[in-house]
């Protein structure tokens, strides 16, 4: 697993992943934000190097949880490989690693979401026979309309006191 | 926040929720699941009960995170009211109290899936301002082909020792 002295390659690996999905403009992420998350008090993810004289590629993952299962899962938000260390098998090793974990920590499901366009990376991924959940789609809420939505929280309303 | 006496009724809702969805048959959870997962030494998510003479609905979340904004957000897994309970404004508080949580934790979003024929629920989600994540599609590996992965992991080509 990846340590603090990490960070400069982890943001890297994450901009250039980032060029890649040309999302480069998205990433707000400094090197303190990442060391604050990854190995401050709560760690919210993790992060597993691959290593061919010097780091070559990258995975990013957290737990999630099934309730139909009843147990948690493990969640892959970023998977790199430079471009000149591909065709090796550094991505499959990447995802096998991830996937060893997620059997021995007892986790039902591995999942990951991909950019519909990447046909190349949709093609590996039915190849180790990953299924695509075609009939989902993610909602996200953030910058106003979060703040907005947040506000509108009536303490007496939704919660059973803790 | 729910507690471990209110197993029985999360495993209730989630039932309720997945026959609402036609799913009902992958629901294997079980109470020791849950109470293990959710109230155990390692707890892989949050409930949050709404009530009205008694417990109406739930949401069921865990903070993901996000590369791009180097920060933790949130995951809501599951939300559900209970239908003699709807329109009244508790899915509204359910979203509102999570995402409250989301912003006092510094969280920069907060995201769910929904199954594309729930219109409804759609409707609601755009009225709160959240974006569809259209060019996404998870992948799912879970089963036999979970476990094939796994096996074909080998200690020294993909990872920096810890």
């Amino acid at each position: 697993m990846a340590r603090p002295d990490d960070v400069p390659t982890i943001l890297g690996f994450v901009r250039e992943l980032a060029e890649f999905e040309r999302l480069l403009d998205r990433v707000c992420a400094t090197e303190d934000d990442l060391r604050a998350s990854l190995f401050g008090a709560r760690p919210y993810a993790e992060v597993v190097l691959a290593e061919s004289d010097g780091p070559v590629g990258f995975a990013l993952f957290f737990h999630n949880y099934s309730t139909f299962l009843g147990r948690p899962g493990i969640y892959l938000e970023d998977i790199y490989v430079r471009p000149e260390a591909r065709g090796r098998g550094v991505g499959r090793a990447l995802m096998a690693y991830v996937a060893r974990l997620a059997v021995e920590r007892g986790c039902g499901r591995f999942e990951w979401a991909v950019l519909d366009w990447n046909s190349r990376a949709i093609a590996f991924y039915r190849s180790l026979g990953a299924e695509a959940m075609d009939e989902w789609t993610v909602y996200r809420l953030t910058g106003k309309p979060l703040e907005r939505l947040a506000d509108a929280y009536v303490p007496s309303t939704a919660r059973r006191g803790t």
